[in-house]
C-alpha cells in the first residue's frame, strides 16, 4: 500500500514544506553538518535530504562548507564530504527593553546569537518624544555596532511597564510619563521597516524565563523591584489576555502593591542615608542579612505584600513554578523562602519558588525571543504553495 | 520540481495518516457524502479519496451507503453514486457527573450523539462506597437503556466536586464524604474496560460551555450554586494546573466563598419557612425581584462576595469571557448586571459576563467532551506505521 500510495500536487507542495522545515530545524543553531548526519536527523533518505539542501541553498538558507573532519577537506573515501551550516546572518532581530532608567537594545541573528547591545541612561522624567528619540539612538547604535543597517531587521519586539493592548498600544503606564496612548512601535516604523511587536515588560521577562532560564510549562513570573509586576507563561506560551491586562493583579489595591517598595525602603531610615529607593531597599536587605529586627520586620511585610497577589495567582491558575526576578533579584536568599513559606500557607498545591538568573536582561532577552518567534512563525505559516526564501520571510 | 519531488517511507506513512484523519474530518458528524464531495472538502486527488475511504471502509471507520438524490439510487449518468458516512457507532464514550444530591451519566456515539442517559438521585450523607454503587447502577441503566455492553466503551469521563490530581485522585472534597484520597476512576475500572478520566465538575462545566455554549478561547466559567467553583478555559483548552488545583480561589478565606451561599440563605428567614438552602436562595432571589429591601441587601452581598474573588481571576488572567453557571443560573437576572459592575470597578480590561445555557447537564456533557477528546488524541498521536484501526483506538 506503501508504495503505491497515490499523491495529489498539494500533498507535494505540503511535502516539500514539511521537509524544507524539518531540514532547517536540523541545522539552525550548529555546528555545519554533512547530509547524512542531516539524513539521520530529519528521518528522510540520502536523496531527499540533497535535493531540499539544495533548494535551500539556492535560496540563501544554507551555506555549504568545507569539510573539517582533519582529513584536509577530503575524506578517506576520496569523495568530499559536503556541509551545510544555517545562514544565520540572512536576517537579524532586535529586542528593546524602554524603561523608566534606562533603554536596552538587543541584536540578533536567526539563531539567537546576540551580534550587537547597547544601552542607554535616560531619566524617568523624560516625556514619550524624548523617550522615543533615546530608543531610536539607542538602537542605532547598537546596529552600528553589529555593523548592520535599519532594513537587515526582520522582525522587532519592544518592552515597555504598562498594560498594553493587542494593537500594541499601551492603555495604561504608571511609570512612563505621556506613554499611556501611545503606540511605541509604530513610532519607530520610521526607522525600522519591520512591524515592532510591543509587549508589556514583566510578560517579557517570564517569556525570557521561559526561553533561557526556569524552562517550566506553567509559571508565574514576579518582576519585584522597586515596582511589582507579574508575568505569565501558561502550556509553554506567554499567556498575555483579552486586552494584554493579565498578570495585573496588582490593580488590586487592598494587597497593597503599589506602595509595597516604598514601604520596604522607608526602613532604611533606621540604616543610614539613601539615595533612591533601590538604594534603600539594598540597605534594608543588607540589614535583614545583619539580623537588624527592623529590617527583617520590613522583609516580611514585604514579602507578605507580595504573597498576598502571587496567592491570589497560583490559586487562578496553580502553575509548576514561581520565579522571582527584577532588581531585588539578587534579595532572593531572604525573599524566596518567606514567599514560599507564604504561599504554602493557603495554596492548596504550593508551586515551587525559584531566583531568575537573567538579571537585568530578562526584558530585552524576552523582547528578543518574541521577535524570533514572529520570524518562525511566518516561516511555518507560509502559503505551501510560495516558496521559502528570506525575501519573503523578511516581507518586503 | 514538485513532479520529481522523492519522498522516502517515512514520508509515505505520514502522509498516509494525515490523509485518513483529513477524510475522517471530512465525514465526521454529517450526512453520507459523495467522494466527489469529500474530495473537495480534503482537495486530495478524486484517486486519493477514493483509495483512503476504501481502506477506512476495510478497517470498519466509514459506512458505504446507497445514494439518496431521488434518483433511485442510479445517477444520470447511470454510475451509482457512492456515499460514505462516518461509522459514528464504531464507538462510545461516557461522561459521568457524580455530584452530592445526584449522579448523572451521558452515552454518546463518536459524533457526540447522546445515545443514552440516566439520573439517580443520591444523598449527601452517602459514603464513598454507597456513592460508588449508586454511579456504577446508573452506569448500568444508561448502557442497557442506549442497548450498549460496557465493552463498548472506549473512553470515560468523571467530574466530581474537589481538587483532582493528574492521576485523577481526587485530593480534597468538601462536599462528598469519603471521597478524598479516592480515585474513582480507577473504582469503576472492575466495570468499565477503559480508562476513567476524573476532573473537577467545574471544569469540565467550562469544558461544555466552551463546546456547546458560549465558545470564547479564554473564560472563566462560575459554578454558583450552593457551593462555589470556578473552571478556567486558556487558549481553547481546559485549564486543570500542575495539580489540578487551578481555579480554586475559594482557598481564600478572606473573600467568603466558603459561607457566601449560606450568607444568601439566610435572609431568607425574612420571606418565608424553606426546606434547604437552594429552596432558601431561591426565595431570596424571588423576594429580590419583588423589590424585597432585605433581599436586595443579601444578592448585592453575595455578588460582591462572588466578585472578590472573579476579580483576582480577572486580573491574572484577563479573559474574553465570565461564564455564570451551576445552580443559581436561573437567576442570571440579577447577578450578571451585578457582576459586572463589580468587576468593572477594579479590573484593567472588563470581561463580558454572560449566563450558561447548559443548565443542569453542563458537569456530564462536559465529561463526554472529555472523553472524546480522549479518543480524538489516540486517533491523531497514533504512529503512522501502526494500522488506524477501531480495534487500535479502542485500546484492547
Amino acid at each position: 500500500m506503501t508504495e503505491s500510495f497515490p499523491s495529489s500536487a498539494r500533498d507535494q507542495t505540503l511535502l516539500r514544506r514539511v521537509n524544507e522545515l524539518s531540514v532547517l530545524a536540523a541545522v539552525r543553531g550548529r555546528a555545519p553538518r554533512p547530509l547524512r548526519e542531516i539524513s539521520d536527523t530529519t528521518g528522510l533518505s540520502w536523496r531527499t535530504t540533497q535535493v531540499v539542501a539544495e533548494i535551500l541553498h539556492t535560496h540563501g538558507w544554507l551555506v555549504e562548507t568545507e569539510a573539517d573532519d582533519g582529513s584536509g577537506g577530503r575524506r578517506a573515501v576520496g569523495r568530499p564530504a559536503r556541509r551545510y551550516r544555517f545562514r544565520a546572518e540572512a536576517g537579524h532581530v532586535v529586542g528593546l527593553d524602554v524603561g523608566a532608567h534606562q533603554v536596552q537594545v538587543f541584536v540578533a541573528d536567526l539563531d539567537a546569537t546576540i551580534v550587537g547591545s547597547h544601552r542607554t541612561e535616560v531619566s524617568p522624567a523624560d516625556d514619550a518624544e524624548r523617550r522615543l528619540a533615546s530608543v531610536e539612538r539607542t538602537l542605532r547604535a547598537a546596529l552600528t555596532g553589529a555593523g548592520l543597517e535599519p532594513q537587515d531587521v526582520w522582525a522587532a519586539a519592544m518592552g515597555a511597564s504598562g498594560v498594553v493592548g493587542p494593537d500594541g498600544t499601551v492603555t495604561a503606564s504608571a511609570l512612563l510619563p505621556g506613554w499611556a496612548g501611545l503606540n511605541p512601535g509604530k513610532a519607530l516604523g520610521a526607522l525600522l521597516r519591520c512591524g515592532v511587536e510591543v509587549a508589556n515588560d514583566a510578560n517579557l521577562a517570564a517569556l525570557a524565563e521561559r526561553w533561557r532560564g526556569h524552562r517550566a510549562q506553567t509559571m508565574i513570573y514576579v518582576l519585584a523591584g522597586v515596582r511589582l509586576g507579574t508575568g505569565l507563561v501558561i502550556g509553554g506560551q506567554l499567556h498575555r489576555g483579552a486586552a494584554g491586562a493579565a498578570g495585573e493583579i496588582g490593580a488590586l489595591r487592598e494587597i497593597g502593591w503599589h506602595d509595597a517598595a516604598e514601604r520596604l525602603a522607608a526602613a532604611a531610615v533606621g540604616v543610614g542615608p539613601v539615595a533612591d529607593r533601590a538604594d534603600a531597599a539594598r540597605q534594608v536587605f543588607q540589614a535583614a542579612r545583619d539580623a537588624d529586627p527592623d529590617a527583617l520586620a520590613a522583609v516580611d511585610r514585604f514579602v507578605a505584600d507580595v504573597a498576598r497577589g502571587v496567592t491570589a495567582m497560583v490559586l487562578t491558575i496553580d502553575p509548576d513554578l514561581v520565579v522571582l526576578g527584577g532588581g531585588f533579584a539578587y534579595a532572593a536568599d531572604l525573599l524566596v523562602p518567606r514567599l514560599t513559606a507564604e504561599l504554602a500557607a493557603t495554596c492548596l498545591h504550593t508551586p515551587q519558588v525559584q531566583a531568575s538568573e537573567l538579571g537585568d536582561d530578562a526584558v530585552a532577552l524576552g523582547a528578543l525571543r518574541l521577535a524570533l518567534d514572529t520570524v518562525d512563525q511566518r516561516m511555518t505559516s507560509l502559503d505551501s504553495n510560495t516558496a521559502l526564501t528570506p525575501a519573503v520571510i523578511r516581507g518586503w
